[in-house]
């Protein structure tokens, strides 16, 4: 009997025309254009117009059945299986910590249903993930359990403590598994929280759906876990695919990275540097102009894991009027990031708003909502009224980046002199390099 | 005597040294590495640490004293003069509308001051850009003088009206120079508020700060004016250089551009489309998979220039309190668009303060802050929270194009439900073919 497991309706109906089952390799033709993959299933709550096709390059493709002419059925697949062996753990080789904080990665799915199951210890890891046990012994723990668009600054606190502890009691590497829709901002807030580790913390995720059993979870975790082990640097870094491709990962440093799309496989990228190393299993690559810090030694170092929440990211946009921006900055706040427009901008009448947040003791910063590029608040009138006023510019800081650093700086340097003086310091490569500015 | 305009303390001690004068090839050497160019000018408000010189490609290099061992003069060269001929009108020529909103392109620049004179009749402009007037008989009119920063939903109205006007006049086609910083959202603006305008409409601007004669205003007004007479396309586009040489033109959409690096040449692009067209001297390349509408009858045109200016764009971040956006929402706005996270979230803990605003009557969209991808809100839980809570998802819509557009719905269509309708419906190329989805 065919498996169309999730599919209903119009969708349905095509398949069940054509004799398919999950696991075939069909071509969906569309007119004159046709396109061939093998049908994966698809979740209970999905709309029934579409037909989900893997391509032979990994991706999955949505095709909306109004557009299709006719379903083939082109080979008979066998509808992917998860087999669980009993994996030994990697006895005898350097020790890395897993820690997860409910994504996506490390979980297996029940095809019927649709349910994920997590795995949460390490023969679970290793069943689901039998090359682990090859490259290191695993020690993974769930630390909180949130997804991640509800990750908080109180979670990056727990987050650093507990890698803080790890790392105290000698872990080679560090991997903290997340979903990747906050996944820019935790790598920021760690790097600062954990300014100092004497060994590499690799953030990894993964971009697909988990109905998909070979999805990138696989090798963003078999990489995080190889370079834990034998990376010869130390740091805080987002490593996930570097293409569309299922075989090279990029290494970003972490307050240098942005989700720049919502779905692909590759929307991890570096802004303004280029990634720190790639990984392939043909070894690593480094491509860092200034290598990353050297790993260091375990005593020395103590993490900074505080966070003062009280900060917000607030994105300039052309009807933002002087009530809308009283109301954010009265809204109880000790720091806000502005997301300028261009070379750091708001517009003019919200620039006396700002002085009173300022001299009340709040801390503004800029950064621009180009996302590319230098803030230079020099140039016009109107940044230079912005200065005037006490708003700190933020040279090349990734606007994600500054907000999870004005976060920590309150809750470190206390009085807002400090904090505005660490903001414009770079403490974790979080501006670039700017002997030569490119204006 | 040297030249040294803007130049003072170190940088003019370094420059004296070697000799130099504006306009002189110098080498500046830093340690084992040298670069050479042109020495241009600075403003008097520019720092005194940095030596800026013009590459051969046409960029401008600032050099930080600090770094530079020596400064060697390698040829004498000559400032920069600007040459004003009386130019006649470009007599018998198609007519081209220049409407003018107080950027920095058609702006000549006093080198001693650094004082800028914008030019504002035809023969001032035909004497900057000579070329003009073998192209089109322009006709240059001030419509609104405010910076780019400073524009507003209601500047949007008056140039909408305006270009309505110059339009049943029967120009080729209209130009609109602005200052770059809010130029995503102007033209995108005006594509739902000139929805169906029979000429081609190119909004263009200068990157390059006003001291430098060879900047890349001339490109974009030569291109756009030629354009604006001879292309057989209508609609709102953005015509800004495609790369950092100083020959293409990019023509992008005017609701899939975005401005993505402060300061660069080729600033801006065209998100998850191809640009419309190219165009060098050699001619307009058109590389659009639907080509844009082709020229209409002036007859059959009505602008539809109001909006309301009381929507917000609200970027998540993962701080977020209820209280910020529940001061935010109360702020007395009728519509907000999110930046959220991924496929389009927000956290949990707010979803009842947006079910309220929405119960209230107020319009809540949904983009992504990714910017390249699709928002799908059915694929996790916070998502389908949200829809439930009456979010209007708006598939790959840009943020910026989605906050102009329910700006001009809600002028245009009153009720919430016509509202939301419209936000979902794709009136001017805002949304991007859906029929084969990335997922």
């Amino acid at each position: 009997m065919p498996d169309l497991s999730g599919y209903r309706g119009p969708s349905a109906k095509l398949l069940t025309e054509a004799g398919a089952s999950i696991g075939d390799v069909l071509e969906i033709q569309m007119g004159t254009e046709s396109i061939k993959g093998t049908l994966v299933p698809r979740y209970e709550h999905n709309d029934d117009k579409h037909i989900v096709i893997k391509l032979k390059s990994g991706y999955n493709v949505g095709i909306s059945v109004d557009k299709v002419s006719k379903v083939v059925r082109v080979a008979k697949g066998e509808a992917p299986k998860f087999i669980a062996p009993k994996q030994a753990a990697g006895k005898g080789l350097p020790e890395v910590a897993i820690l997860g904080t409910g994504g996506t990665i490390a979980s297996r799915v029940d095809y019927r249903t649709g349910a994920v199951h997590p795995a949460t210890t390490a023969e679970e890891l290793y069943s689901l993930f039998p090359e682990l046990s090859e490259v290191a012994s695993i020690k993974p723990e769930i630390v909180v359990s949130v997804y991640s668009e509800n990750l908080e600054p109180n979670h990056w606190e727990a987050i650093a403590k507990r890698v803080s502890e790890v790392v105290a009691k000698g872990v080679s590497g560090v991997i903290l598994t997340m979903g990747t829709d906050t996944m820019g901002y935790t790598a920021a807030a760690l790097s600062f929280a954990l300014r100092g580790i004497p060994v590499p913390l690799f953030v990894v995720g993964s971009q697909r759906s988990s109905d998909r059993p070979s999805s990138d979870a696989f090798l963003n975790l078999i990489g995080a876990a190889t370079m834990a082990v034998q990376a010869n640097f130390s740091g805080v870094f987002v490593a996930m695919h570097a293409d569309s491709s299922d075989e090279t990962l990029a290494v970003h440093l972490g307050t240098r990275v942005r989700k720049n799309h919502t779905s692909a496989r590759d929307a991890f990228e570096s802004m303004g540097i280029e990634p720190v190393a790639f990984w392939s299993r043909k070894g690593t690559e480094m491509v860092a102009h200034e290598p990353p810090t050297p790993r260091g030694k375990t005593g020395s170092f103590a993490a900074k894991p505080k966070f003062d929440p009280r900060v917000a990211l607030v994105k300039f946009f052309p009807s933002m009027s002087k009530e809308y921006l009283s109301a954010i900055l009265g809204s109880g706040l000790h720091g806000v990031v502005f997301e300028g427009t261009g070379l750091g901008h708001i517009n003019s009448k919200n620039i006396e708003v700002v002085r009173k947040f300022v001299a009340g003791g709040g801390v503004a910063c800029m950064t621009s909502q180009c996302l590319w590029g230098r803030v230079d608040m020099n140039v016009y009138d109107t940044g230079r009224d912005l200065l005037k006023a006490g708003v700190v510019p933020l040279e090349d800081m990734l606007p994600e980046t500054a907000l999870a650093k004005l976060m920590w700086a309150l809750a470190n340097f206390k009085s807002p002199e400090g904090t505005m003086v660490a903001m414009q310091d770079n403490l974790a490569g979080e501006i670039t390099n700017r002997t030569i500015q490119r204006r």
